[in-house]
């Protein structure tokens, strides 16, 4: 009955995607650990040569992975030696085995690299509630392996149903010396706001300690990686690590992500936070166009955020964008829907440009040609205006297509 | 780009619906107002002729419909006169002109038929957003009309995509005197917990005043109307309505829904409550399946009713389920993604009889081929034993098609 989907890249995928820059400190083995019965790489291993720190963000799912609680407790020595990414099983609910196929692949990456088991970092995704595929992976972590130089390599071994490899280098500054940030992600489904299904995973050479990275990664995901959506469905993996190798030393320290001199640092994390999660909407499960959506003055920010998650998570609304439909009562809708109280006659609605909605009622001045002609277009604003205080939300999602069914009908089977 | 819909029967619909039984003290007028700019009706009004008595639930939308503000003033009066339904326009976001037209059409109706305005109730269904056509509403109630004998044409006439008329008339006793419940309702997509363009009105010729009425609507509601769901999006339009007649008079009147007399009339009162809104997820908009999803020993009924509610909107889940595919680990994500504490160790999930997970991982011994065959029929259950508490939830729902995108994407153009 269900067509199976094609391996097309996303039409909202970007034209190329540059080099991505290795971070001094480093080494990345990437591996087939024949995960998805041919040949393609499913595993990486980033080694950590010198002392380098982690932060580390977690899906808020109560039926999370192993690998999260792994990681929780991994997480208290503020250090790491290595993160563990393979795709192809999910090890969630995996019960026993799933702890003891944990145990075994992080008990032979250290061994392998003479590393200690706490100071490993682990990130599976894939299918949920299969045994995990302990022999192969720990089979081919055994082989030996010279390190990739492509970075991308690593990006391409951790996709699932995505459809092209996602990352992002940058040459950065702290005070005056040259520092680099290079991030990686994955994720084209079961993607929420809290994220899901997403993995993603910046590094820098830069010499910050782990308090400094808790504080960007705190100050980062929510506007990124948690303002995103593709269905509403959140993950039982999902995780964001950020690490730091420290091998650009600064004289004095930085001790405060006040710190005059992160001021260029800053706006280029953040520029890649924003990309990576942008670009796991991009590759939304067949998705055909980027929908960005805007409250603004709201009564408070958890108003805002709600009334921008109900739109974005709509069934409806995101099927109308798919259809070129301008059909905003869809909004009115998913707003009235979160019980929030909003004032229906000063509420204003647009796509794009054109307001569609004003004064509690249709703006029967809109040129309907020029705004179907508007959303045939790959990207698409809804902007709320709630008129109603000075709050804002933004967030990210796609639309609905008969791709997105296709892809989902016949995912495990 | 979008196919348009066919206007197929829904594969979910009853083989029959027999005759609706009309309700002593009830009129009933259905007309052609030529919303849909075609032959067929889209306006009912029903007439009642001594003192009967309302009550009705709505929407929790915070951008409602002027009718629903309208009905709650009226409710007051607890008395019901006339209840006028059309179809082709929800008179939403409709601003002063909504305000007018319903004003307009309040007025037509009580001059018609010499009733009082404040007992006149009203609910629309259709289009958010578009000027209400009071012209046409209005001019179609003053033309001479002889009354409807037929109460099948008046679920016809509210049926927006709908694909079928919902309907049923049960012969009931109170003691030992024969009263009669009919109802009718309407609603296909944008359906949810809390009821979505969902429209429910439920007749009886049973003497029961508005308190006893009220009780019985509050009773019925939660596990029927409140408890379906098509693609959790919610409308601003919801409402059931229980009205009495009073045309079947009891020497001793009804004082408390735990009359003894009530009993039978309780059951079948209930039957038809829960007919109705299975209809309606029946007729969800390209449903090839109906899905009852059975949480049960959930640590209390917030988090009964949360788990089943997550699960029944999961799109990636009712994706699976229109594919055959036993992807329980949706299941996992679904519950996981409610943030609700569960006992991974303890969870049990089955479709059906097919116990697929246990322990904290999948049930080795499942027969996928047998599985896959119980998938495949037009009624699934899951089934969720939390083990973790008394409390219980049920909640229908059905997939996600291709058909429901073909549907939605071009409902308004």
């Amino acid at each position: 009955m269900v067509k199976k989907h094609s391996n097309k890249i996303s039409p909202l995928a970007p034209k190329s995607i540059k080099r991505l820059l290795p971070i001094k400190g480093i080494s990345l083995f990437v591996y087939c650990a024949n995960l998805y019965n041919k040949k393609r790489n499913d595993l990486s291993i980033f080694l950590f040569h010198n002392q380098s720190f982690i932060s580390e963000v977690f899906t808020k799912s109560s039926l999370r992975s192993v690998t999260l609680d792994w990681n929780s407790k991994a997480l208290k020595s503020k250090e790491v030696q290595a993160i563990v990414v393979n795709a192809g099983n999910a090890n969630t609910f995996t019960g026993k085995q799933g702890e003891r196929a944990l145990k075994q692949v992080i008990k032979t990456v250290a061994s392998k690299f003479k590393i200690s088991e706490k100071k490993i970092f682990i990130a599976s995704t894939g299918v949920i509630g299969e045994p995990f595929p302990t022999k192969k992976v720990v089979n081919a972590i055994k082989k030996r392996k010279t390190p990739s130089k492509n970075w991308i390599d690593a990006a391409r071994s951790i996709m699932t149903t995505d459809t092209y490899p996602k990352g992002i280098s940058i040459k950065s500054f702290i005070g005056n010396q040259k520092v680099t940030i290079t991030g990686i992600a994955k994720g084209s489904g079961m993607i929420e706001p809290n994220m899901a299904t997403m993995l993603g995973f910046i590094f820098t050479d830069a010499e910050l300690d782990q308090n400094i990275l808790k504080s960007l990664i705190n100050k980062f995901v929510n506007n990124s990686f948690n303002s995103i959506s593709v269905d509403g469905d959140e993950s039982t993996n999902d995780t964001v690590m950020l690490t730091s190798t420290n091998a650009i030393k600064f004289k004095k320290k930085i001790r405060s992500i006040n710190d005059k001199r992160l001021k260029k640092f800053k706006l280029d994390l953040e520029k890649a936070f924003l990309y990576l999660a942008e670009q796991i909407v991009r590759d939304g499960e067949g998705a055909t166009k980027l929908i960005e959506i805007n409250v603004k003055n709201a009564k408070n920010k958890i108003s805002a955020d709600k009334i921008s998650r109900s739109i974005a998570n709509s069934p409806l609304l995101k099927i109308a964008m798919y259809g070129n439909d301008p059909n905003w009562g869809r909004v009115i809708m998913a707003i009235g829907k979160t019980y929030e109280k909003v004032k229906s006659d000063k509420l204003r609605i647009s796509f794009g440009n054109y307001l569609v909605a004003k004064n509690g009622q249709a703006n029967a001045k809109i040129n309907e040609k020029m705004l179907k002609k508007y959303l045939s277009k790959d990207k698409i604003n809804i902007n709320i205006d709630l008129n109603h205080g000075k709050e804002q939300a933004r967030i990210l999602t796609c639309d609905f297509s008969h791709k997105y069914i296709d892809i989902n009908a016949s995912y495990k089977t």
